[in-house]
């Protein structure tokens, strides 16, 4: 066995960076006088402590208390040593439940967090619970509110994503490296996808180009797969790959994100296998000239409805009309999604835009029988938008035409 | 634009396999006493009616009314198309809540849940809803529950799941496609697993292994990406690879997946990149005996925990012992699991095994500082267990040893 002299802590930052972070989050809590929070996003608990592993199909939490310094992990037992290999947490700060609680219909893992919450001091007193996280699910919720009949909760779902919102350089950075990366997986789509070679194939090559990374950082494995769906399957928003091969004149939607130690830049768009239909390229040149306008749009103070008015005023002066929103904030994420759920680019979000927030514009249009994706991830500069993503912005077509 | 005759549906099965497990479901209904039951499971939504897109990151759901016969997709505007496409449901059985709806803070996709539900006459109803599976909210509940103060709720977490719990031969058939993906994926991994190569340049590997599939047929995404932790991480049971390369003396455990058609057939191998030190080479032989003697007591009749009563036994006898279950019932799978959440490998568990039900029997040893990890996927049939995946049964060692 290899021994690793003390713990290979594998942390993407320094100790200050998380402690700014928890420092946001309890100024959070302080405000809606919580004593604890109950963080069941795994997004969350990455940002909050470094915790990375595939173990969200299991109860798991973080808590945080109004006072302490560390936050608190409770997991399955064969999970600790994934806390403890990727946090900085003490042995004092990483708790478990008994195995047996796993999927058992008798006990369940919440009576774990229980637990801790006495522990802590917490159960009659005021809880934040993220009620509309992933893995945060109806019955844990039941079970937690039963089993502590003297707390007094409170939904703090996007607590921990408002703190987010904005991101440090360090962050940054790395989803600057995360569309590098997107872009070498789109590349990698253009030259791979041709009449003959089959739709899982494609994805295969896309992915561990994705895996592979660029420039020599490694990829990490992005929160969604490709999403490549070809030919009339390019009308519905998140289908993948069949067992096909694609055929001359295949249209293929090619929705994709780098990844880097979490953080994604998202990057969209549309390859044609043929010479572009007429109704195809009028599409990509209105949706073209709409993403620039919007991208323009973008600086500190205004609003994420401004930017979406932009946008939708070009699709109207070309008689389109696009029901859905036109992007989110975006930044660390795990299964099913990359987006934050805080911002979204769309009417009625009157969100102030401020330098070092994160979004990805992604401009879908999903018509009865065809599609086309455009999209690019950008950070708020203090001038403007600074554009992560790099790839030719325009209707792809195949290096079989 | 390529136009495609009707609807290319791409459902795995006919109509009369999707017959028979919506008659299964209406029987469990009826036995409860449900109007209707709210499906939110991505695995159940594909077993009752084929839907598969990457959409479950938002709610949506599948009612199944006691009466009628097709049951009801709801989700999102830009979702629909994927339903057609993907189901054989009419028009009358797509329904969507407004796109507003999706990560709002005003209003909430379950509205659109409970408008259905009002429509389809429930909203007096008793209705079986799944308290406890993936992406089924806390806030989601509180919604639903709120908006249908007249209905009578019931938990039916695991309705559909005991329903799955029995293949048929075609869902069986599958499986041994997905298990010759796994072996295909697991050969690439133990050849390209040597120093000097990149933890990630062996993901992308392994993972175009899986989508590529074998003998002509496409691989899938499975649920879960490959588990890859090296060194002092293959203590930890969740963990994946990092940003490094391999050095001579590396321990690497394997956990992945095939998957065709989102079924799903895991395999699990541990490989030393050097001679087998005398501490993991004594685990492997204790692990190679106890799945081994586990395998053999597999019949239809006997029960979940007889099975893992005979491992435990041989784990005892050399010492050992393992607090984790040795496995679970497998099948159809979206992220995070592709376990199924009904019958255990484990000591309390007194499912009784029949013929069809097929389970990942997983000897995972997580210990301080190191792991190993030896699986097979098996079906029980009437004579014992048919072993779906076919590899090597031992620790494997590197090419460069």
């Amino acid at each position: 066995m290899s021994s690793e002299s003390a713990r290979p802590v594998v942390r993407a930052f320094g100790d200050g960076e998380y402690e700014a972070r928890l420092g946001r989050v309890r100024a959070a809590m302080q405000e809606r006088y919580l004593q604890a929070l109950v963080v069941s996003d795994p997004a969350n608990m990455y940002y909050l402590c470094g915790y990375d592993g595939w173990s969200f199909y299991v109860p798991q939490a973080l808590v945080v208390t109004a006072e302490g310094t560390l936050p608190f992990w409770i997991g399955r037992p064969q999970d600790a040593n994934g806390a403890r290999l990727t946090t900085n947490l003490d042995e004092d700060h990483i708790r478990w439940y008994p195995e047996s609680y796993v999927q058992s219909s008798e006990n369940h893992p919440i009576d774990g967090l229980v637990e801790l919450l006495n522990d802590l001091g917490c159960a009659s007193g005021r809880v934040g619970v993220e009620m509309d996280a992933y893995y945060f699910t109806a019955a844990s919720w039941e079970r937690l509110r039963a089993s502590l009949p003297r707390a007094s909760f409170s939904d703090a779902t996007l607590l921990v994503g408002w703190c987010r919102f904005v991101k440090s350089p360090a962050e940054i950075e790395l989803m600057r490296q995360a569309a590098r990366v997107a872009a070498r997986a789109m590349a990698t789509a253009h030259e791979v996808i041709k009449p003959g070679v089959r739709e899982c194939d494609a994805a295969a090559r896309i992915t561990a180009a994705q895996y592979e990374g660029a420039d020599g950082v490694a990829g990490d494995y992005p929160a969604i797969i490709p999403l490549i769906p070809s030919r009339g399957r390019t009308s519905a928003s998140h289908l993948t790959w069949v067992d096909r091969r694609y055929t001359p004149g295949d249209v293929v939607n090619l929705e994709l994100s780098g990844c880097v130690r979490r953080y994604h830049a998202p990057l969209a768009r549309t390859l044609c296998l043929a010479d572009p239909p007429v109704v195809l390229a009028d599409l990509a040149k209105v949706v073209e000239e709409g993403v620039a306008a919007a991208l323009d749009a973008v600086r500190p103070g205004a609003t994420c409805s401004d930017v979406e008015a932009v946008w939708r005023s070009v699709l109207t002066s070309h008689g389109y009309r696009k029901e859905s929103r036109l992007g989110y904030s975006v930044g660390i994420g795990y299964p099913p999604d990359w987006g934050e759920h805080t911002a979204s680019l769309r009417q009625a979000d009157t969100t102030v835009l401020v330098a070092g927030a994160t979004f990805h514009l992604i401009a879908g249009m999903w018509m009865e029988d065809h599609g086309f994706e455009l999209s690019e991830t950008f950070a708020v500069g203090e001038d403007g938008a600074e554009v992560l993503t790099s790839y030719p912005r325009r209707l792809l077509v195949g290096d079989n035409v």
